[in-house]
């Protein structure tokens, strides 16, 4: 297998994403690489793995403050458009991993990565922590800001195999964000996807989430407009990093709070790493042909490892194939209907 | 002024109805009420204030496992239901107070009450603390699943009027909640609003907002679709308390941890009044001729008497007066333009 990494954009690269790809070469022998970045750099840091690294001169980086189609169009030479190139152009290629801009990685890979046959528009599904140990994939959360019934329903069959691929889960429970429970809530968009994922053979459906319940445990996949679910997953981000500084900045208010805070130290460190969203692996688009997937801004080199863990889990766990199965499935029951 | 009290409905309804009525009439000479509920208890509970207290037999209660459309139109004994119906018909009512369903609510009085004349639909405004002890506004946060460009301005001058008025802030700084902070970032909708609201008079827009910032402190007003809205209030309110109850559990998971809790008894208090909705006041509907203004369910009855604050500062800061000429200006300008 070969995956290609952007090592550009994140804020520890190169130096994260360099190490990430030297633990996996040390993992897994059957892996190999090619790296986009600077050149110079990427020779000397792959001294010795020579034979299963190829490097690829793109120096250019993208941030978030570039507008993600002129991104696509003028910065030919940055990293990360040299990686979506390179994982359209090259046949042996498997997947692609970023830590660079959001925006243009799913803008890029989705207008140049061939679709899934089938498949409308790949979604971006990334993972946040349940209150009970567990992990919720929001799908879709960025890639798409209209979409139709149809395409809520595929989000659903595609955050499901991705659950169940690389988090084991057996029957996800896929939930539908709406404004409230009952089956007639929202607008709609909600209750035409609401009775297509009633209905739908392989989609575990559990009726209509409200936001305030995503953390709760009781869904493994909330299928979403990528407004919305983007809106979702920026505000628990959001709220949770606000909520850990106000808790921090109040307990250096009083000489009394820092000593109960020492006598917790561990406790407190335990929580930070829990709301840790690099822990969770990177987020995936899904529904492209081959793998993209976006680690956390802030990877660092064991974050960058995961991603390229997540790539290597997908390929191995059939993910596309299951998704393809089911569109095939989809396809012949309507047509048996329509006879 | 009468303001009309929905005594049932509230987890501490109607006890905490009714003591927060109390404690207003104690505190403002010229105010009345009309209270709906359980005629026999409020009787009761009215001793001594029957000059300044009306009662209305209506002791029916909307939950909400309610279909709101159903409760407005079967359940017409209901204490919700029965203010409303005094809200739209009697002309000395002013306002209208209620800790029961908010679907119910929103949408019966959407559907009853007249709306400032050119104001297309009201919005639902909640309001949420912010880090840096201030407040923001959300609105609409769901009354209106689908909106158009202009609403979203209305929505924008309504949560400016409010902010001033009930807030006291002088220049409410207005972001629209979008997927990216750059002005072409979004859908159609959004790019259209962004365009609306930044060339129009008497809203201080300061651009888009990312969700992640919503606590920051750096915005009065946001404004969103109902939809968005809703899944941006109720993610927040999810996360904190999953967050809180999170804490809890791993602090009485060890003796040192309680220990270290114990020392800290105070701050966490603190936290938890911070994260309390209900002590920064009802949400109100605004757009509607008359104010009508949601308790949180859990409201004790000094958060039912800030609700009935929330409803006299209105009235007495002319909000609706100030909607209505900024309205009159738009429409003037527009003529002239037109010219």
């Amino acid at each position: 297998m070969k995956i290609i990494m952007d090592t550009l954009g994140g804020d520890k690269s190169p130096g994260a994403n360099v190490d990430g790809v030297i633990a996996a070469l040390e993992k897994y022998p059957d892996l190999s690489f090619i790296l986009t970045g600077e050149e110079d750099y990427l020779r000397e840091a792959a001294v010795g793995y020579e034979d299963r690294i190829e490097i690829v001169n793109a120096p250019g980086i993208i941030t978030g403050d570039d507008k993600p189609t002129d991104a696509i169009r003028l910065k030919k030479d940055a990293s990360m458009i040299a990686g979506i190139r390179l994982l359209r152009e090259r046949e042996d290629a498997d997947a692609l991993v970023s830590c660079g801009a959001t925006g243009a990685l799913v803008a890029a890979a989705t207008l140049r990565i061939g679709r899934i046959r089938g498949i409308r528009r790949p979604a971006f599904c990334p993972i946040l922590p349940t209150m009970d140990g567990g992990t919720v994939g929001i799908c879709d959360s960025g890639a798409n800001t209209e979409v139709s019934a149809e395409m809520l329903l595929q989000f659903a069959v595609m955050g499901t195999e991705y659950m169940k691929c690389v988090f084991g889960k057996e029957n996800p429970r896929v939930a539908l964000l709406n404004v409230g429970t009952e089956a007639e809530k929202g607008d709609d968009l909600r209750r035409e996807a609401y009775a297509l994922l009633s209905e739908a053979d392989g989609v575990n459906f559990v009726g209509n989430m409200e936001s305030r319940d995503l953390l709760s445990g009781k869904y493994d996949v909330v299928v979403a407009d990528g407004f919305s679910g983007n809106v979702l997953v920026k505000t628990v981000e959001g709220t949770a990093l606000e909520l850990l500084k106000k808790l921090k900045r109040d307990i250096y208010s009083k000489t009394r709070y820092k000593i109960g805070a020492m006598i917790m130290k561990d406790m407190f460190a335990k929580e930070k790493a829990f709301m840790n969203y690099q822990n969770y692996g990177g987020s995936v688009l899904i529904g492209t042909e081959k793998s993209v997937i976006k680690g956390h801004g802030s990877s660092d080199a064991s974050a960058v490892l995961k991603c390229i863990e997540q790539a290597i889990t997908i390929k191995a766990g059939s993910m596309n194939e299951n998704i393809s199965a089911w569109l095939a499935m989809r396809e012949e029951k309507k047509e048996t209907e329509n006879v």
